[in-house]
């Protein structure tokens, strides 16, 4: 099955928004094993609007639609796939009760423009809109079904979950199933090197990687006449990942972040974190109590910027600054040993570093870092020299923190499981 | 002058990447008044690529094309580009020696298939690469020309900036000059309300409205026979701008971003900054840290996410904590009062609230955020519900604090200037 994503919107036109949307499809697409050869990118025009529907209904079975279904005037997604389909617009019933509903809740009055958003492409098959008030569409032609899906991501990726994935899973004649491996801790090319054996022996499954700052995903997909069947494939080669990457891993579950790994693995074992950040300046802390229920687990982070702040909060003593400066080992061991001894907590981080642009020197280079981790009592600090801009220097240290403090966890609560036994 | 972008690459139709590289050339010709109507993306397929090329030469003036132009077999822009343009690909001595020297540096040794990097259409313009290996090319032919970027972005932005933004430029018969205010504290359908009859009135310049979370930029472009007589242009309509919107507007630099006004502004007046953060857990003092030179402004951040915490570090009373709870009023004055006795500073800054997603109450709803500001001693304290997600609630919390911070400095600062006459 071939699709194609056409995004409607000046402003993606304009440089205004990223579009975010279609890659999002694009991956959801990639994972039912739908092939996607070209998005497209249209305002709000409806003369080329057509033309690019036209021009991608002739190639693919699909073509997916984002935007341009809003109350105004500009927005004619639907009205210009409806004449390109040869379809009335007729109001759907339960649409504008549910549109209605969205205003009275919130109290804003609506007004007619918004019931233009209830009409729909004669014999469409509707999909009801939770989180905003334009409903999707489904048309499907003789030739091609188009799918028309709002534009806001709050709106189009729950729709596309819910609704789209289903509905591709029930036309396919083939079943797609995928699972996805998260790793940390080790870089993409090496992850390639380990796995070309494997993606070049097969193409069902496919394997695919996906690098992120500290991150490597890898997603194995598999064809087959039915789901058990398909599973039947991903399941040895996902098996032999495994084998491959061992603790590297950190969750074999696409919702899981490594922040939410990380808190998961402090949650299960009842043990409370607390930070102590000078380079990443809050950004470790605040990517961990991003997770829900963090309270549970992290009760005290401290941002120690300058020296005198990290002798108060930290006590790290005046004499480890004099002579090994703020961004040493030393420093980071006192940090993370005073972090933890001030709060309490079971285990601890610090991060002491050079974000640069300026302040970096040959013997301290811009990117320097020191992190420490405690972990029950045991303290364990590196070194790393991270490349790029002050930003990335900044999420490089926070990716690797929780890499480190994940890896200490690990050892350190296998060693508590043997000496409990 | 009428542009298309297209960008080449598999792992873009994949979804394994966000197209930033189109949102980044779109603003670029927004920016200089060139008009884009179509983007569109294709993998690493000679025949599709071609397909699409000819049709975008058909439509434009200019064809901007990122990616596929690296070393392996899998990259075929150059070659169908040549091929459709009817031109050779002849080597570029200069290209090549630049290639050899870039790997030279970095002790890596080059294959053959680098080579290929170093071809380049004749009587093309070569764009040399100075963050990579791929040099851009500019190929005018009789009814289009292509211009051809590397796809990593740390390439591309610098080559678009430094080469090709003046070759548009000199080619354009006109000027465009573009100005950009960036206000915070005002939502985006107030300012478009606001701006309405200007963007009614006038098509040269354009007004243009870019809405972030906490901010809404204005971009203000006119064309012109030359830059006096564009700058004329813009100039009374960013004017006005000013007199309408006065003290929302933080900055009229298209580089500074709010968090870096705000330090700017606690730095001129050598002001230092102490925050304490519940709700937001570093996320605001991870946006301010991130500003070079924040070490003369910010000393000290807390993350107190537990009553507990809140006691120890801010001071915060046990009575206010059981009669009105963390999030309330009480709170978060006692937060930013104890959090600047505490450190010292000059101003402080807290936030207390309710991320999500559970936790929430009628009394107390998800989104419910009680932001406090000290400047100087003179505190404020203010109530907001945000809505969406646990990220977005803070995220707008973040964005938020930053505004309110930037109005309490304006106000106490001008009463200083006052009261030092």
């Amino acid at each position: 099955m071939k699709a194609e994503i056409i995004c409607v919107g000046t402003e993606i036109l304009m440089g205004n928004i990223v579009n975010t949307n279609a890659a999002y499809i694009s991956r959801g697409l990639a994972g039912l094993g739908v092939s996607c050869y070209y998005q497209s990118v249209v305002g709000d025009n409806d003369g080329r609007l057509a033309e690019v529907f036209n021009e991608a209904a002739k190639r693919a079975d699909i073509v997916i639609l984002s935007g341009g279904l809003g109350p105004t005037e500009d927005d004619l997604t639907k009205e210009t796939v409806a004449k390109a389909m040869g379809r009335q617009l007729i109001e759907d019933e339960k649409a504008w009760k549910q549109i209605k509903k969205f205003f009275e809740k919130r109290d804003i009055k609506y007004t007619d423009n918004n019931r233009k958003q209830a009409l729909v492409p004669e014999g469409a098959r509707v999909l009801y809109n939770k989180n905003g008030t334009a409903p999707g569409i489904i048309v499907e032609g003789e030739e091609v079904t188009a799918i028309l899906l709002p534009g806001p991501p709050g709106e189009l990726i729950p729709m596309w979950d819910d609704q789209v994935v289903p509905y591709i899973k029930e036309k396919s004649d083939v079943v797609f199933v995928s699972e996805m491996v998260k790793l940390c801790g080790v870089g993409e090319s090496l992850v390639e090197t380990e796995l070309k054996d494997l993606i070049d022996a097969q193409s069902n499954p496919t394997i695919a990687t996906y690098a992120k700052v500290g991150e490597v995903d890898i997603r194995v997909t598999a064809s087959g006449t039915d789901e058990k069947a398909a599973h039947k494939l991903v399941k040895p080669v996902v098996k032999e990942i495994k084998k491959r990457f061992g603790s590297y891993i950190f969750t074999t579950d696409e919702n899981v972040t490594l922040e939410a790994a990380v808190m998961q693995l402090l949650d299960e074992n009842k043990l409370t974190l607390a930070t102590a950040e000078s380079l990443t300046g809050g950004m470790l802390t605040s990517r961990l109590i991003n997770v829900p229920g963090a309270s549970e687990v992290i009760k005290t982070g401290f941002v120690t910027y300058s020296n005198k702040s990290k002798r108060k909060y930290l006590g790290v003593k005046r004499s480890t600054l004099e002579k090994h400066g703020a961004v040493s080992e030393q420093c980071a061991k006192e940090m993370v040993k005073g972090c933890q001894t001030a709060t309490k907590a079971d285990a601890a981080i610090s991060l002491t570093g050079i974000a640069g642009p300026d302040g970096g020197t040959d013997e301290k280079p811009v990117g320097l870092t020191y992190i420490g981790v405690s972990v029950l009592g045991k303290i364990k600090v590196k070194k790393f020299v991270f490349s790029g801009e002050r930003e990335k220097i900044r999420e490089s240290a926070t990716a690797t923190a929780l890499t480190m403090l994940r890896h200490s966890l690990l050892e350190n609560l296998t060693e508590r499981t043997f000496s409990e036994q």
